[in-house]
């Protein structure tokens, strides 16, 4: 039971299934939860357009604001879909039931291992980008930037197997720091830039880099492309919320279709806010300084919101792993349900969270912040893939399912594969937003993918189909379990034919391997005890004692094999899949293994396991029935009070007589390393 | 089988039992594998004590011949006792089987023990001396002397655990190649010295130590003692062929006790040679250059010969751990035989060497380098006190044994508990050698303890008490199993009653569950099907289903157990053990497990183990009779084809009608996880 203290000391008491809908989350702590990673996204988004435009130098710039417009309306665009997926798949799903329910497996599966490879990746990059933040700002600690990240992994992993409940309390805090530090800042910029109640004004910056190359044509759409698709990173963690739908407490669907919409609000005022800010000063991106902390300081000073900002970013950047320790676990568990992933990553723990899919992508991010330094500048390129091709397909579903609902009546109802849809108005618009986010995220997932592929984004477009492929291939797996478990075409003849014998493997004849032999008896009349015998010695003296028994053994066949090896354990498997075989073909083989019930690690060092290895050989066999005869460490006379006191004195049998061997040895008789290897 | 192959490809195919004999040594390779560590300490035994006695300075080494002839005279007279033991003890055992039998088993298990812990470090030590040899030479390879140094281990023990005779000859070239290279430069030394033949003469040294310290009376005998103790080393590695014995081919005896007389007289030659001439030409111990090393440049120049002697000196120091692994092995498996440590050391392995006691050598003295980074100037205090404790009591057994010998007429023979002796004369005299022998070791043991207590000797002097009580600990764990299993006062009424009950636990009524309930129905009348069902769906399905199939269910019980968390190994184990505690207290309760064959670790995977899991919690149980009733993946198709060819098609039975579940659902409709448990 030590095991389990611990476990219940680290994660809490076990929470019974009922209190499932406790443990659910209200909009405030569900906001925290999801929202951490795409709103954490304002620390680099920005940033990542302008580092492109800056090719074409300050001038160049001009373009942020227009790029940054542009991603914040793909952002409504696909906010809008989600909502839409919320409403019409209320048990959640996003992207890979979406794609299931109407475009059909295969589909589904690719936007279920793009998101799995995102979520991966968002772990592991958030923790490596949390960390660079941290070793900044304390050089001393970079060379340990390993293994804090990996400490990092491991501290939120702990967080989410204690269940959700308390890890949105915990997430709830620097998640609502960091947006109203932000907005703060951005208030404040606002009122010194346009001189409202007389506030100092902000100037801008007078720094210009001058124009290095002029693009025209398509290199310069190109450029804009790669620019924008650099700001896409902002769209990153949007989809959690519909994967997560039976997280929220009920109304689940109202609860997270109106918490999606505030969270996509609040990214982008504060996205918008910054680029607006950003490009209006003059700011500049820079390796040795993002542009937020530019911004905040420039706007605030560095003071005390100064900090405030820097802070809180360091901890959303950590906390946005969080939405993928959201997403990994429970999109497993969709996966599992219906048997493309292995059925035990459905299950709840004792804190009613999916620990199996937790410790998963626990280890896969950990291998990845171990293969890649914590580096995230590296991992950057994988990212961000995954997400676009999920809302490709995602959004091309939607669009298909609005087309199915066009034709309904009002008051008609569509039963479709996993969900219910009813009549609703205005299918044409909505499939004209579903229909152009699809394409702009198709769009954006080629530039990606193009100007990334060499930089990594090869591996994330190798692991999608490798992904797609054990799906199926574990797919297979249970379909066929199921089929051959399956009691539908079943006759009573179909059930295997329990052969008549019972193999007793055993080394001596002791008070183990009898009462081994006794149970036997009852199982059959074709009991047969088969010894190893290793050396002449060992032959006669399994001889000898044999006959001491008559009561038992006078029944039962014993067979010696003498053996010329050590290793005892191939003779006797030959000798029962012999049985097996050739004796008795197609039927059930029962093999009674005595076993000594070791009590403590120390007693199992002492003795060899020829019981155990012998099972595991057999247990490998399709018609071979293991029984285990359990014996422990009791001497005769303390049994037999023990027995006494339990159901009063036996009757004084037959064969009550002094068992004594003929050498007068006693003690020291038997080698009772094994039941049934013994051989000196 | 890929483990097998790998396996014998390693070690080589498994020799059978009757081959031990051929596996012997003949005299040649049985000095080679015993000399390497007695003839190896030539290496610096010589120095050992010119390194103590220069604190006198240069007039102080006057003392090093008549010290060596000292250290000489001990090792002929522990020759002398180990001749006397080899014949009076031809089946092996040495220190410890003298001790048991002449004083008893207390300082029997110290002799053991002692020994064991020389035995470790004479590998660790010998390893590391070696590798500082070639890192000497190559200084580049300095930072990895530990990883050499487990190398140079896991070597010698693969050799070792490919057979006995092949180490032999591996062993017999490094060994008789120093003993050739020491033979000339002492040859060449002494025909150069005293101008035979008109060599060149050797001039004397010039260089001269001054007197530091003057010392008289207790100090300087103590000074002398220690001086003594460290030319000691010499003696450690003659004790191995006493254990070892049997390991020559026959007459043993004769054979063993004619090696170790030979390799006692190649040793002191060379041990008396070396101190002969390095005391002549006034060589000084030196940090840089080992006085060996000094004496061969001097002796033979910086040539051939030289680098011969140097060469062999680094594989003998490495060679000399093999000392090690033939007598760690031999007395493990002597103590095991007698019930001091677990049984399994004594079992000969594939190639008829004791593999359990290689690997566990191999494994402790790996640590022990870790521990010590490979440095065996630090580990030197350990070594040799454990050799002159079992030294010690070996020589006063022999002692004993000449006592009782004394008494015998001529033709009288004495059977001791191990042995047994004839009259034979001259044991006066030989009881004055023995217990001559004793006190100088007794003392040697104390000087070396004193000197060396606080540099590591009490690590010793705690390990060997630490072993003899381990010792003593198993041997009564034996006992209480062999008491507990005797057959001596036992009567068929104290084998436990079978109680007439067959527990089931299901997940779901599946094939592989029908399979385990018919099972059971051959065992009892009373077989209890038990589901634990973590939903009110579940329990409905179970319900409904359990109908389905009466001829096999109408007779069994089926236990719905509604339980609210999600762990249900508890549960179950708990309705198991009221049955076996509280209805049928003291009898075998049988629990028939349903258990999918997994056929690759892919498909284990793929299943929760919760078979495995209840498996191993009763398996604790004293009074649990297990049952594993197979069930693997194969359609009723293929199980019918495949029945049909073995036995003719079955019986129609008058059940074989379709069983399709009412809800329609096929290939979908069970959650096959696992036999046990399935909740979705």
């Amino acid at each position: 039971m030590g095991i389990e203290t611990i476990k219940s000391y680290l994660i809490g008491r076990p929470f019974p299934s009922s209190m499932e809908l406790h443990e659910r989350l209200d909009k405030i702590r569900g906001l925290a939860v999801f929202a951490s990673d795409p709103i954490s996204s304002n620390a680099y988004a920005t940033e990542a357009i302008m580092s492109v435009l800056i090719l074409l130098g300050s001038a160049g710039l001009a373009d942020t604001l227009p790029l940054a417009l542009a991603v914040a309306g793909l952002v409504l665009l696909v906010i809008f879909s989600y909502t839409q997926t919320i409403m019409h798949y209320p048990m959640g799903g996003g992207s890979y039931r979406v794609s299931r329910d109407n475009l059909g497996v295969l589909p589904s599966l690719v936007a279920a291992g793009s998101l799995m490879t995102d979520y991966v990746l968002t772990v592991s990059v958030s923790v490596s980008a949390g960390i660079r933040a941290t070793t900044s700002a304390f050089p001393n600690l970079e060379q340990h930037r390993v293994l804090l990240a990996l400490l990092a992994i491991a501290l939120i992993t702990w967080i989410n197997l204690r269940g959700v409940r308390e890890s949105g309390t915990i997430f709830a805090i620097p998640t609502y720091a960091f947006v109203l530090g932000g907005l703060i800042v951005i208030i404040i910029g606002l009122v010194r830039m346009f001189g409202i109640f007389g506030a100092a004004p902000l100037a801008a910056s007078s720094i210009v880099v001058p124009t290095a190359a002029s693009l025209e044509g398509f290199a310069y759409t190109w450029l804009l492309l790669r620019a924008f698709a650099g700001g896409c990173t902002a769209l990153t963690g949007i989809e959690a919320i519909s994967d997560g739908v039976q997280a929220f407490k009920p109304p689940e669907s109202k609860n997270a279709a109106q918490t999606m919409i505030v969270m996509g609000l609040m990214a982008m005022s504060l996205f918008i806010g910054i680029t607006f800010l950003a490009t209006h000063l003059g700011l500049l991106p820079d390796q040795a300084e993002s542009v937020l902390s530019q911004l905040g300081r420039r706007v605030a000073g560095t003071g005390v919101l100064y900090y405030w900002l820097q802070i809180s970013t360091t901890l959303i950047l950590i906390l946005a792993a969080n939405t993928g320790f959201q997403d990994f676990p429970r999109l497993g568990s969709f996966l599992a349900q219906d048997g493309f992933l292995p059925r035990w990553m459905q299950n709840r723990g004792d804190r009613l969270v999916f620990s199996s899919g937790i410790l998963v992508l626990a280890l896969v991010s950990s291998l990845l912040v171990l293969l890649f330094q914590a580096n995230e500048i590296a991992m950057l390129p994988l990212y961000a893939l995954g997400v676009m091709m999920s809302f490709s397909l995602s959004q091309s579903g939607m669009f298909r399912l609005m087309g199915r609902i066009r034709h309904l009546k009002p008051g008609e109802t569509l039963k479709t594969e996993i969900t219910e849809v009813h009549y609703e108005t205005g299918t044409w618009w909505k499939r004209i937003v579903n229909g152009t986010g699809a394409v702009t995220t198709s769009v954006v997932f080629v530039v990606l993918a193009m100007t990334k592929f060499r930089d990594g984004a090869w591996i994330v477009l190798l692991t999608i189909p490798i992904l797609v492929f054990g799906f199926l291939a574990i797919h297979r797996h249970y379909q066929k379990v199921a089929s051959s478990l399956r009691t539908r075409d079943l006759t009573i003849d179909d059930l295997s034919i329990v052969a008549d014998v019972a193999v007793v493997p055993i080394a001596d004849v002791h008070r183990g391997t009898l009462r081994a032999l006794t149970y036997a008896k009852r199982l059959s009349k074709d009991v047969r005890a088969v010894c190893v015998t290793t050396s002449p010695e060992m032959h006669e003296r399994i001889l000898a004692r044999w006959t001491r028994f008559p009561e038992i053994t006078d029944s039962i066949r014993l067979v010696c094999i003498d053996y010329e090896y050590r290793d005892v354990i191939h003779p006797l498997v030959d000798y029962i899949e012999q049985i097996n075989n050739a004796e008795f073909p197609d039927k059930l083989t029962t093999v009674v293994i005595p076993e000594f019930v070791a009590e403590s690690l120390w007693e199992r060092l002492l003795h060899n396991q020829t019981a155990w290895r012998l099972r595991h050989e057999l247990a490998q066999h399709r018609d071979i029935v293991l029984i285990n005869v359990p014996f422990h460490l009791q001497s005769v006379k303390e049994w037999r009070a023990e027995r006494d006191k339990a159901q009063g004195p036996a009757p004084t049998g037959g064969g009550a007589s002094d068992r004594s061997p003929s050498d007068g040895k006693s003690a020291d008789e038997f080698h009772p390393d094994t039941p049934i290897n013994s051989d000196n």
